[in-house]
């Protein structure tokens, strides 16, 4: 079920070879998983989307690359998507989250969607001295 | 602008009392932030919340309290819960988080978010091999 | 702050003083709260809000009216929307709520957030018995 | 895999047959969708729901046809509607949009929700002059 | 489908077993839905979530079950929960939920979505009467 | 209100300097909102921000500017985003967004947001013939 149709050979279009190769290149692996057949729809699309996608979770920065899978989880729960809740938990797991870091993540997540629930509720007026602005 | 009214004196009760104080001793601040002021007008509520957020944030445990804080980040800005945003936006500068760590969480929660509305509006089935269950 | 400009005299349109003349029949108050005054930039837009919200909100029902307010309340705290979870919390007061029904209803809506986010971050598979389809 | 069952023969309920008779004679095909064969089993939200959808996106007005389908499409993402998007997606080829008009939609909601991220986590305050209240 | 692999014999771990025996007693039948048997694979975390899952919806208290299980299920529709709409539409009906309040449910949390996104898209300011605090 | 500090002279950095250029002659107005005022905290970020709203948002595409305005303000209602809805409100506006489109746009968007509720608390599932995947 998709609202798009993947195409039968995406890499005989030279951009989406491209890409799909440097995926493959970064990520040390044969594997492309469904979200980049499915972008392949519009080349644009794709390009834009990896380019972005590897610039900010596959370069060294100041945030480890567990921390940022395990971000993206957090997000993507809290959002409701399941292709994404999927395919970072997998990359989590590569990148080392053990279980018990996986059911301490989901604790946090739980949490925060408590409080973040009992604060709209509220409507829990924000203190000044956490007013950075 | 608040839904409940914050008691005058909360730690007349000492259900209160013992929270506030255990906030103050597990934190070590005097600072006692709105969301518990607030919360103080149902002891039992007071209680739980605290005890979970306690436990769950302020305990050692598998992932470091910096990244427990920008996890709770993550989260409340998808939530779109303004005070948890606030809130812990402080606690993570209070834990270390850099101008350059706070950019680059933004980027990850920013691409999460675009990522998450492109596989639910493409509704990309999930790969077989994401499966655990 | 606002996107659209309340009309300064919005009763001067006969179609807006009908509406405003029916709310304040139908709750036996002189008040119109803002949420009304704004809509009132479109009378259209205006009457068909009015006329569900009285409806299924106003007329007696399979639901009691302090149970629909509660209702009311969870959706828009769960939607994030200030201003309702103010205007219905008002509500919900003035048709009974007791401090102690608010706090409860507080809980319930923050675990149902809690199992919401922990049913999402596993993507437990829904068990067969569920289904009535 | 429903929270209803849908009904067997919907349409030997008078009710339900002249809706689905509307249906079919507004959008010009005997296919009638899920969405209105799941609402069947309650005759008055069938009829409420059909009344409005009719009015408002089956009514020539100031937004043309596929304007207003992009736009559903749009809020269902956001939503994490999957039904939605697939049924506003359909409606919306019916309509004509094309491949490179669909790809240009998942562009912009992805940037809408990137951006919205980005000014929540930021907790931008409002420029005075975009007030118009 | 789902992020983590479910125990083959969770029961073996007197942790589990002690939590499941328990949610037998409390509802009073031998099934134990998927959301358990999956949170099984941590032990705390199973035993923190159904021990606020039983004191707050198994208790009794200001709000009656009914009307606490409606609720449960107008936070998982806002927050697209699938697998908790599915659990707590089950609980309803076990409750006494009838057709005609489950189709006044649905309409009532149809219209809160429907204001919820009024009043954000107006950016209606809240009345100054609503506030508590 | 923010979580950041806006840096006193921005334009004071080169690479600020540019970007703001650019939306000056971009956008043909000497007037900057807060959200590129905040973004500017992190060069890296407002240039790869802006270069997408730039690239997306003011380039002759296959949707009209108007069009793309009033998709963006769909997406930020439905997430919710005051900062967002605001400005792209006045962008609308701007490009000659009239006051009946506005509030058919309100229209639309509660229509769907009201829908979107009763798919996800139907659980309905979706027509095979939706599919194109």
């Amino acid at each position: 079920m998709s609202t798009v149709t993947p195409v039968a050979d995406p890499e005989n279009d030279p951009r989406v070879k491209a890409v799909f190769d440097d995926i493959r290149a970064t990520r040390r692996t044969d594997f492309i998983n469904n979200m980049w057949r499915y972008l392949a729809f519009d080349p644009d699309l794709l390009e834009q989307t990896w380019r972005d996608v590897k610039r900010i979770m596959a370069t060294p920065s100041t945030i480890d690359p567990l921390t940022k899978e395990m971000l993206y989880i957090a997000v993507s729960v809290a959002n409701g998507c399941g292709y994404c809740v999927h395919s970072h938990t997998a990359a989590a797991r590569a990148r080392g989250m053990s279980g018990a870091q996986h059911a301490e993540l989901m604790s946090i997540v739980a949490l925060a969607a408590r409080t973040n629930h009992l604060a709209t509720a509220l409507q829990v007026p924000v203190d000044p001295v956490f007013d950075q602005g």
